[in-house]
């Protein structure tokens, strides 16, 4: 946001209307569609107060989601004991998921968001990427423990590049094939 | 562009007047402080204009870097024979243009552009992107067949895991340290 309203009472109450009508202008319309005029008047807002707080649609998307009006999508990582089928079924998971094309708005808006400030980049890193990228390294590590992972490497550095190799692809509109996944599996299982 | 001007004749010299202008902004100011006033009258073109063919100061400078008015970085990847001391090279060099700050701010504009635009996003990989993918595809099969590269795994998808790992590094505000690329090497030399 780039002049913040958190912490003044006042407009507290203005902030939490803005976010409810976003959450239900996505429900209705979807994220293409999203129009801040109709917001403002939903929330009866002043149009200018909005884009005084939100300097884009993308960052009214992320706060959204930052602030859990929009679930987050948490990723679960099985732990059966294999390891390769665990991974796959995540990556294949995110992968399913970004290819409903409202998540993918909604994943793209949430990178652009954070590409264009380092406030929002910071909140996301903090409240949600963080943690999915310690579920993931801890999982390796369990992986590593029963051989099922080439030891010897940084599992964080391996969690960070399977998240960003799907990332990359959501950037360049290729949806992750299996082929694409088990390339990945067969890079960091032995 | 929401409204593109390639193809007409008459708008094609506001298209370019526009882009120099841009240039010459980003060149005086940086892009934190580019303005689309400014650069609308530099170019003596309609702040509507520039408004109506650009959707945002993300899309313009992307439009800039593909239409060559900004240089993108076009990195080479050498072939000394080790593999490893070529792709740390090639990873260390990529990190330090990032950590310029105006570097990782045109770079971030792009992935804000290309996650807010299909068309920007194709762009970018038709032009750009991919042929950075495959040089570095490229590279890893030649350490394959030297055994300086774990063989039986899709060099294109560790090529994918690698840059994706640095542009979400970028995209988290975390810059990769020395470690992290050696967790990176580790990750796909033998």
């Amino acid at each position: 946001m780039a002049d913040s309203p958190r912490g003044r009472a006042r407009s507290e109450s203005a902030r939490q209307a803005i976010l409810e009508a976003t959450r239900d202008e996505l429900a209705a319309s979807g994220y293409d569609k999203l129009s801040i005029d109709r917001i403002a008047t939903a929330a009866g807002a002043g149009k200018q107060t909005v884009y005084r707080w939100y300097r884009s649609k993308n960052e009214l998307v992320a706060e959204c989601i930052l602030e859990g009006y929009v679930p987050a999508r948490t990723a679960v990582i099985a732990d059966s004991g294999e390891a390769r089928d665990d991974l796959r079924a995540w990556l294949r998971g995110f992968a399913d998921f970004l290819a409903e094309p409202e998540n993918a708005a909604l994943i793209r808006a949430c990178t652009a968001a954070a590409a264009e400030s380092d406030e929002v980049a910071v909140r996301f890193y903090e409240s949600l990427t963080a943690t999915n990228e310690a579920a993931l390294t801890a999982r390796l590590d369990s992986a590593v423990r029963r051989g099922q992972v080439r030891a010897g490497t940084s599992t964080a550095a391996m969690s960070e590049a399977l998240i960003g190799a799907m990332l990359y692809r959501l950037l360049v509109r290729q949806a992750p094939t299996d082929e694409f996944i088990d390339g990945l599996l067969d890079m960091v299982c032995v």
